[in-house]
C-alpha cells in the first residue's frame, strides 16, 4: 500500500477500505507517512468527507494505533464521558462521585487544556499533593477500591490521533465532523470504555456556535460509535455563557465542592444531574443522581478520590487554599437592564492571559487566578453592580482583564429570559 | 499575513488575492511555510481550482520568486519554447538551429530529466566535451554572438516552483490544470522570454492522455499566459507512440544531427518544421524552416553551437561515438500485421531500466543506452522483420528489455492509417 494512491483515491471522491485508513492511522502513529502527506489527505478528507463506515473504520484504526487500557477485572460496564470542551467546564470532577456513588465504577483520562478551555487534568493539579499520573494497574486498583480514577493522558493512548490533532491545527482542518468524531471516539476506545457518554458544547465559548451544528455532530457520534461498538449517550448543552459560577482552576474545583456540599444549585448543577442521568440509564443503573447530592454520598467519594490520588482534604473544609493575592471586581457602569449575552470566549481567553491556561503545550500555569461570572443571561442588572470578579497574581493583569471584560456582556433594555442548560 | 487563513480560503471556494498567492509563493521559496500547510493549500487549490486570475498571478508570484534572467541587450524578440515532455523528445536540438537559421536569437534554460521522459539538457552532455553551466553572462555573449544558447537551469529560477513541483509529486496534486500552468509559465517568465511557443504532448507517452484534456491545457496556457504579459502559441502534437526513431541519450543527438543534415523526413521533421513556423510567426519573422534545413544553414548553426559550448564536432562526421557495445533486435514473431499502438511510456521506462534516464534525482545516466523503434503506427510488418533495436552496456540488460518491448505494441489484421504528429 502506498500513501499517494490513498490520497488521490480520497482526492476522486472514492470510499477509501479499513485496511487503507489503518495503513494512514499506522502511518501517521509510527511516522512512517511524512506530515505533507498527512496533510494533503486531511484537506481531501474535509473537503470530500468521509463516510459513516469510514469513519468507523478510521475511528477503529486510531484506537488501536497505540495501547490500548484493558479494564478486565473492573465491575462492568465501563463508562467514560467526553466533553467537547467549554469555558469553566469542570463537569467531569462533580460527575465521577456521583456515578460512583449511584454505584458505576469510573476510570477516565484526560488530557492537558490548551487556549480557550481549561483542562480537567490541570484543575484537579491545583489540588494540594493530588497526582495526575497514576499507572493503569494503579488506575485499577483505586477504582475496585472506591469506584473512581483519574489520571493524564499517556503518549501511548491513540498515538495516530496525536500526529493528526497538530497537523489539523495548523492546516485549517480542524472543523470536519468525521475528523471531530474519530479523534474523540478513538481516546474513548483505548481508553478501554464501552459505554461513553459525550456533551457536545453549543455556543459562542465552544467548538460547535450553532445547535445545528452541535446536533450535527452529536448524531455522527452516535452513529459512529454504535457503527465502533460503543453504547453512547449524547447531550446537547448551551456553552453561550460561561459554565456554572467559576473559570480558573483552583477556583473551579472550590465550586465542585460547594456543589457536592448541596450549596448551590442552578444550571450547572442541572448540568451535572442531566449527563448522570443519562449516563446511567446507558448503563442500565436505576439511581437518582440529585439524591447522591444531597445525601452527601457524593461529597464523601469526592474526598475518598482526593484522598485516594494523595491530595489534601482541607479543601472540603474552608476556601483558603490557592488563592490569587488581587480579587477585583468588574461593575455594571451603564443604565440598568437585563444581561443579553456573556461571551464565554473572551472569559476563557482572559484566563489564558491571567496566567491560568497554556498559549502552547508545556506552559505553566497558575492555579490560583480566575474569573467569577456574577451574573448570567436573564438576570436584571442595576448600575454599579458587579458583573466579574477577578482573581489575579497582579494589580496590572487584574486591570488589563477587567478592561477587556466590559467588553464581553450585552445588556438588553426589555426583559430576556434565562437559557436552558440542556438544548437537547 | 498567515498561510492557515490562506488554506481556509481556498479550503472553503473562495478566491484568493494577487498578494495572497504572492506569500505562498514567497514561503515556498523560502521555507517559511512548512511543507505540510503548502500540501494542504495544494490539496485545496487541486480540488477547488484557481480562477484564471488566481493563476496568472499565481504565475507572477512564483517567477519573481528568485532570480529572473535578464535578457536586454540581446536582440528582441526574446523567444522560448516549452514541451510538455515525452519519449524521444529531442525537438529542442533541432529547433533551436532552425531558429537561429532563420535569424532569431534563442537562450534557452532546461532541467535534468527524470523518469521516462528524458532531459534535454542530458542528452546535450552525451556530446564529448559540450558544457551545460554556462553562467548568464555567457549564455548572452554566445547567443549575441551566434544566436544560440542552452543551458542547465539555475536553483535560483523560481524556486517556489521546485518547492511545490516535489510536493505535488508526494502528495497526489499533480495533474492539476492551474499548477501545472503556473509551474510551466512560471519558469518561462523567470528565464526572461516574451514570446513562447508551447508543445503540449497527448497520448500514452505524456502527461495529457486525451485530444480534450491537452486542449483544454493548451487553452489555459494561451489564456493565463497571455495575462501574464507572453506571446504565447501551442500545438498539441500526438504522442501516442515515441517521438522520431530513437530514445536514449546519444542516440537522439545522432538523429537530431541527421534530421538537420536532411538525411530523414517523416513525422519528427514535420513536427520541428511546424513548431519553427509557429514560433517565427508569433516573432513576426517571414522565413522557411524547411529551406533552412535543405540549404545547410541549420546544420551550420548546430555545428557552431556545439563548437561554441566545447563538445567535439567529431559527433557530425560519424556515427562511432558514445556507442552502447551489445546491440539487440526484437523480432515480430506473430503473423504479419499492421501495426496498431506502440507504447511510448513502456519505450520511456525501459530507456531508466537500460540505464539512460534517472529513477531518482541526481542519479548518474549511461549516455550509451537506448532504443530505436523501427516501425510506426500504420507500417505494415511481416514476421522476423524487426520491430526496435536496442542498446544495451549488457546482455542481461538487453534480454530484459527485449522481453518487456514485446509486450509494448499491438498488432492489427487490417490495415491501419499512420498517425498524424500535429493534432492542432
Amino acid at each position: 500500500m502506498n500513501p499517494i494512491s490513498i490520497i488521490t483515491k480520497k482526492r476522486d471522491q472514492q470510499v477509501l477500505t479499513a485496511e487503507e485508513l489503518a495503513f494512514i492511522a499506522q502511518g501517521a502513529a509510527t511516522g512512517t507517512i511524512p506530515d505533507y502527506q498527512l496533510a494533503a489527505w486531511l484537506m481531501a478528507v474535509y473537503i470530500n468527507g468521509l463516510t459513516d463506515q469510514e469513519t468507523a473504520d478510521l475511528t477503529r484504526a486510531m484506537a488501536e494505533s497505540g495501547d490500548r487500557v484493558d479494564l478486565t477485572g473492573l465491575p462492568t460496564p465501563w463508562a467514560d464521558k467526553h466533553s467537547t470542551g467549554g469555558v469553566g467546564d469542570k463537569t467531569t470532577i462533580v460527575l465521577l462521585p456521583i456515578l460512583a456513588a449511584c454505584g458505576l465504577t469510573v476510570i477516565k483520562m484526560s488530557g492537558p487544556g490548551l487556549g480557550k478551555t481549561g483542562g480537567t487534568i490541570d484543575k484537579l493539579a491545583s489540588i494540594p499533593g493530588f497526582r495526575t499520573d497514576l499507572t493503569p494497574e494503579q488506575m485499577k486498583a483505586q477504582a475496585n477500591h472506591i469506584g473512581i480514577a483519574l489520571t493524564g493522558q499517556t503518549p501511548s493512548l491513540a498515538p495516530a490521533d496525536k500526529t493528526l490533532y497538530a497537523l489539523r491545527d495548523v492546516t485549517g482542518t480542524v472543523p470536519c465532523l468525521p475528523l471531530i468524531v474519530s479523534s474523540i471516539l478513538s481516546k474513548k476506545i483505548a481508553g478501554g470504555a464501552d459505554h461513553v457518554t459525550l456533551d457536545v458544547k453549543c455556543g459562542s465559548g465552544a467548538f460547535m456556535e450553532t445547535p445545528a451544528e452541535a446536533h450535527r455532530l452529536a448524531d455522527a457520534l452516535t452513529k459512529v460509535g454504535t457503527a465502533a461498538g460503543l453504547k453512547i449517550r449524547t447531550a446537547v448543552t448551551d456553552m453561550d455563557q460561561p459554565l456554572g459560577r467559576t473559570a480558573g482552576n483552583a477556583l473551579e474545583i472550590k465550586e465542585a465542592i460547594r456543589i457536592l456540599q448541596g450549596q448551590e444549585t442552578g444550571r450547572f448543577r442541572d448540568l451535572c444531574i442531566h449527563l448522570a442521568q443519562i449516563t446511567l440509564e446507558n448503563c442500565g443503573i436505576l439511581a437518582d443522581p440529585a439524591f447522591a447530592i444531597d445525601s452527601g454520598v457524593a461529597l464523601m467519594k469526592m474526598r475518598q478520590w482526593v484522598t485516594a490520588q494523595g491530595g489534601s482534604t482541607e479543601i472540603f473544609d474552608h476556601e483558603e487554599w490557592q488563592s490569587a493575592p488581587h480579587i477585583h471586581e468588574v461593575l455594571h457602569l451603564d443604565e440598568p437592564g437585563w444581561i443579553k449575552s456573556i461571551d464565554a470566549e473572551t472569559v476563557g481567553l482572559q484566563i489564558v492571559e491571567l496566567g491560568g491556561g497554556r498559549k502552547a503545550k508545556g506552559d505553566p500555569i497558575d492555579y490560583t487566578v480566575g474569573i467569577e461570572t456574577l451574573v448570567q443571561i436573564g438576570d436584571h442588572i442595576p448600575t454599579n453592580q458587579p458583573l466579574f470578579r477577578i482573581h489575579a497574581a497582579t494589580q496590572e493583569s487584574a486591570e488589563a482583564t477587567s478592561k477587556t471584560l466590559l467588553t464581553a456582556y450585552k445588556i438588553s433594555h426589555e426583559k430576556v429570559e434565562p437559557r436552558n442548560v440542556i438544548i437537547q
